[in-house]
């Protein structure tokens, strides 16, 4: 196949130039790939290219997409709702993403703001900051009850992990078929009726017209008062401000939150002062030292994929806003 | 044996009860127990008493401990330095700690600070502090390079997670024996050697002449400025104002700390608010849901080898200032 990759160099975190490309592909000769950072580069390659790998945010400088050969566009990104609407892609062009590049690292992310929720943290944080020594325990992994929303690649790796602490996990997506590191799986249907029993929620949604909103003022208040909930997938999944609220009553645990409704959080927002509210900056699923390297290898095997007449694993369905 | 069980209602932790006891032993029915709240109860029962189970904080009002029959004493705590000095223990009588009692508790503990400093939480702490969106990276565990100083109970069970995170563990204890979850093991006197190599530092020992003091100004230098130092041992280990002025300057990447040299820290004590630097109540080890279970099956183990003519594995050596 003849590749282009567009890699503009302003983006800190996706920079797939050659040397990344060869190191993650090193057994595989079988396509010719260009590199670009340009758009101008792009529209050289564009009337040979079968494939795009884009970094996101580079996209919209390429538009349109006039490319005649072209089978299919990858993205660094695992959520695509800001390329959205996608009347841009050109009629037989399967869109990829990039699920599967974050799971290892956000699967650590998460275990540990479980740590952190079942060692009493977010109330300790409040303490120091107030010079206060709050005597409280904490307790262990094993036993704790973990609802999590979303079962993609970042809940899956999440769920393996939290089950080997002993936890007992219930996965809840769209449609309810069993996973190996779930106790159970619901379907969204039944999200309303595995809240209450649950010691810690994980969610880990793309954004989509189902999920934007799901966690509402009146589902938050389902959970039981000392519940912590986290999110990294899209901040759109949860009510800020009645998470907010909540906090504010002593009404749940505590919130560890690495996504945003908007971002970077504006400095006057309430969220960054709501006790037992842990805030970190969109990073929980990136890591530098394998990001890029994933990146290439989840493209290249879809390729394979591809070129096998086969589904690949991450074709993108624009009308349900994630995998399809 | 006869065994006597002093548990004063005080203790908010450790509460040994009759139901306890026989809830962790109830394959075990080859012991008199009696148990008591009040040094009454213990004065009735020593003339016949052969082992007694001791909550640490109890044993300064049993004392002088007259019981001719005792041959063992037993405590709630795995470092005994409050003990010291010494002089109060009968002729003949062995004294047993709670090394073991803590250690999946605490290694939990020390995973979730391994994962907030690979996550750069200690910084992300401050900068919601500040209203700040701090763009950063986290990393994986894997590759790491931790040291663990202390290969007890609970250093041993946190190099086995860290291993099983794919970090590269270094052991330091006073006899550089192997040990399966670390990489490689030194002996104290090649701690130096180690620390500029290492990435994060956990430090997991008891309080005795040897390590209080050990992580001296000269010894916190020799950190680089990126790695993070974890204590669950006990606070002597480390110079508070040391660590403090290290971090103040951005020498240090961050520091979590669970014990320290006065508990609880004054409410006007640097610590508090010295940047990056994270602390929990002297909590780390302590699961209220598995505590006292845990102490009396050690209890018992100790006693059925002491019993068998063998060593019991608990037997605290008060020269030493830990197990011998």
């Amino acid at each position: 196949m003849r590749i282009h990759v567009h890699s503009p160099p302003r983006d800190l975190l996706d920079v797939i130039t050659s040397a990344v490309w060869r190191d993650a592909v090193s057994d595989d000769d079988r396509h010719v790939v260009s590199f670009g950072t340009t758009p101008a580069e792009w529209q050289a390659a564009a009337p040979e290219a079968e494939a795009l790998l884009c970094v996101t945010s580079g996209l919209r400088e390429l538009l349109p997409i006039v490319a005649p050969r072209l089978r299919v566009i990858g993205f660094t990104s695992a959520g695509l709702e800001r390329l959205a609407p996608f009347d841009w892609v050109p009629d037989g062009v399967t869109l990829l993403n990039n699920s599967g590049t974050h799971s290892a690292k956000a699967a650590e992310y998460v275990l540990m703001a479980l740590l952190m929720f079942v060692n009493r943290m977010p109330a300790l944080i409040v303490a120091q900051q107030e010079r206060r020594w709050l005597s409280v325990s904490g307790t262990g992994l094993a036993g704790k009850r973990l609802t999590i929303v979303g079962l993609g690649a970042i809940g899956g790796a999440a769920a393996a992990l939290a089950a080997r602490f002993g936890m007992i996990v219930t996965g809840v997506r769209r449609r309810p078929a069993p996973h190996p590191d779930c106790m159970r799986v619901v379907g969204l249907d039944d999200l309303d009726s595995v809240l209450p029993d649950s010691d810690h929620v994980l969610v880990a949604l793309p954004s989509t017209p189902d999920t934007d909103g799901l966690f509402d003022r009146r589902r938050l208040g389902l959970l039981p008062a000392t519940a912590g909930i986290i999110n990294v997938g899209r901040g759109a999944a949860i009510d800020e401000d009645a998470l907010c609220d909540l906090l504010d009553d002593g009404r749940l645990g505590g919130a560890i939150l690495d996504v945003f409704n908007e971002e970077p959080v504006p400095p006057d927002h309430r969220l960054w002062h709501t006790p037992n509210l842990v805030m970190t900056p969109h990073m929980s699923a990136d890591d530098p030292a394998t990001y890029n390297h994933n990146t290439v290898v989840i493209f290249r095997d879809n390729l394979a994929a591809l070129e096998a007449g086969q589904s690949p694993p991450n074709r993108f369905d624009p009308a349900v806003g994630s995998r399809g």
